[in-house]
């Protein structure tokens, strides 16, 4: 059994944003050459998301005003006005933790015959939900 | 280390639906020949989704309506409507790439002596949000 | 390729509760001698989650408190009332299943050097919605 190991650093200069990883995870598996097996990718980051679905621009703002209605960033650490009990450790980012759970931390992805085994829109993405700063993401391959 | 790919197709007629895909994983499991291993489910589309839960008719129409409150169908392109900026593209299904992301992609299974190592009532769905043509759900497993 | 499987048993003593098990998948990464790898720890049960988020009590009552908004306990099987179909076969855990499917089942975790390889703050929880009785999770690793 093989086994290779990338790290990728991104800044979004955003609070929140998407970014298309899959040329970098596509580099990563070349690399590895594994023809046979499993890849993992997953955000190194309590505040941010990797998932797989469609490059285009419309859905990922559709995302953004989704997610900040199903937990809208406010930096009070008081419930009643809406804000979060996580923010009393100082941070204001108490809804990145919450949106960061509706869109994953990881997705797992078959290798077959040296590449990515993907269905016809299948791309992967890193979604910032605290940017603004350099953030890692893990790519982790095994098999043969 | 084996590796095992295999490939089901199924055609849910409506546009939302749930199917218990899991004798058709064991099978792939058994074809394999592969004792202690992982085994990954995925869709290969990005308007469904592959998660393990129960397989009672009740609580999936629970699901139905509860994923419907959260990402509501709309065919309009306008998010003051209620619609969703990806459906610019043509397409009328932007609430069906949010209603994937709530119930997940893929998931990743324990293979055990042979088998799926489930707890009792663990069961494998395929959950359609855009249904009435043909989808793809990529089984692979690896191990020994 | 090695492989190595443990289950953990716990029991929250309410109905919602997290719990950071990261020290005991440690233990049993170490058990498995397994240098390189994936390993997967999953929940057995279709009421609870197995997640990595941070381990600070605030945002854990935050989640507590958005997962009730999202999905609130009802024990009603009547949708007219709030309540879940699913109640109907006895259960009054319909919301439990919900919650469930937000927070998600399972985590898969890259084993690099013998270690779990992980970012600075991520920590590995089960989160229970239906608890006070025994549940188990399961650890199985693979890799060389």
């Amino acid at each position: 059994m093989k086994s290779f190991r990338h790290v990728l650093t991104l800044n979004i200069p955003e609070r929140m944003g998407f970014r298309n990883i899959t040329p970098e995870v596509e580099r990563a598996l070349r690399a590895s050459g594994i023809q046979e097996g499993l890849c993992l990718v997953n955000s190194m980051h309590i505040t941010s998301s990797v998932f797989i679905n469609d490059d285009e621009g419309g859905l990922h703002r559709d995302y953004a005003r989704w997610l900040e209605q199903l937990a809208p960033f406010n930096a009070s650490a008081d419930p009643a006005k809406g804000g979060y009990l996580h923010n009393r450790s100082g941070e204001d980012n108490g809804d990145a933790h919450h949106k960061r759970q509706i869109m994953g931390r990881e997705v797992v992805v078959a290798v077959t015959g040296g590449r990515l085994d993907f269905g016809t829109w299948e791309q992967i993405f890193y979604g910032e939900f605290d940017g603004r700063r350099d953030k890692r993401i893990l790519i982790k391959i095994i098999g043969e």
